[in-house]
């Protein structure tokens, strides 16, 4: 069984961690909630989810693919060395990474875009073109191994895209 | 191409609508969300979605499944003598029907589940019962054209159910 890494934080976008966490599952994917803590995570919405593993105990070696959802978070977790060391390997080792909405800000921290073509919530276009990224105004854009997205409304179009890549 | 109803109102169960409405999206059905007045329509927990149409413009004949999502929509909407009709021809024409949490409260007013077998939130389990439902304690219950679960915990074997339904 293939398993799926998912970073969030605090103020996650509730839609954008529910959707392809329960999608994954469907598929029969283990997908597994990477959070700053352990325990109990609220959105920004209300909805509260519980954060199976803290960043410090991630081993990125034994995951196949990283969901990185927007909402307030992103601005969080990307301050932790922890998780801009997880996001380097799944780059470096080319396994499908999935961002939407704020998410790619995470990526910026870690410094592995330049030169990447990707989407994002419009509000961090100009930060993801400041880091070397080709922007593209699309509903979902697949790069290699990141699929990227720019909010709510693409969720659908993005999970596509993104399980045809891990089950490639 | 197949076209689903969504059945909801004011303060629906959010992750409820918005699950199946991308998810039957991504397979590339046509998914209409019907309420008393057409517009902005606010979740319980603050996403705002638009009703593309009311329930008097419904026309069921033009759909081939329904599904009722939870919150407290359905204690609003199972009012309206138009749902109750709507209703009725999905289990008349034995077209695909999915419920989820307060969902079943709907079926009970059009008063057309004595004797099937499914299940629900629990604190309206005994409403059910009193119904005339068997009612089981599970993740999904599929009896013939009705597919239904208990909670948002439940999502992925919910709409994986109600797929493979839609598909038969």
């Amino acid at each position: 069984m293939k398993r799926v890494l998912i970073i969030t934080g605090p103020f996650f976008e509730d839609i954008e961690v529910q959707y392809p966490y329960y999608r994954l599952k469907e598929d029969g994917y283990d997908v597994v909630i990477a959070a700053p803590e352990r325990g109990r995570l609220e959105g920004k919405h209300g909805y509260v989810i519980k954060a199976d593993i803290s960043f410090d105990e991630v081993n990125p070696e034994e995951y196949d693919a990283l969901v990185i959802p927007g909402g307030r978070a992103p601005e969080k977790v990307r301050l932790y060395d922890s998780v801009k060391s997880i996001v380097k390997h799944f780059f470096e080792k080319d396994k499908p990474v999935a961002t939407i909405c704020h998410g790619p800000q995470v990526l910026i921290s870690a410094g592995i875009i330049k030169g990447r073509k990707g989407t994002s919530y419009a509000g961090i276009r100009d930060d993801l073109i400041a880091s070397g990224v080709e922007y593209v105004d699309e509903p979902v854009v697949v790069d290699e191994n990141w699929v990227s997205s720019r909010h709510p409304g693409d969720l659908h179009v993005w999970m596509k895209k993104f399980i045809k890549l891990l089950e490639a």
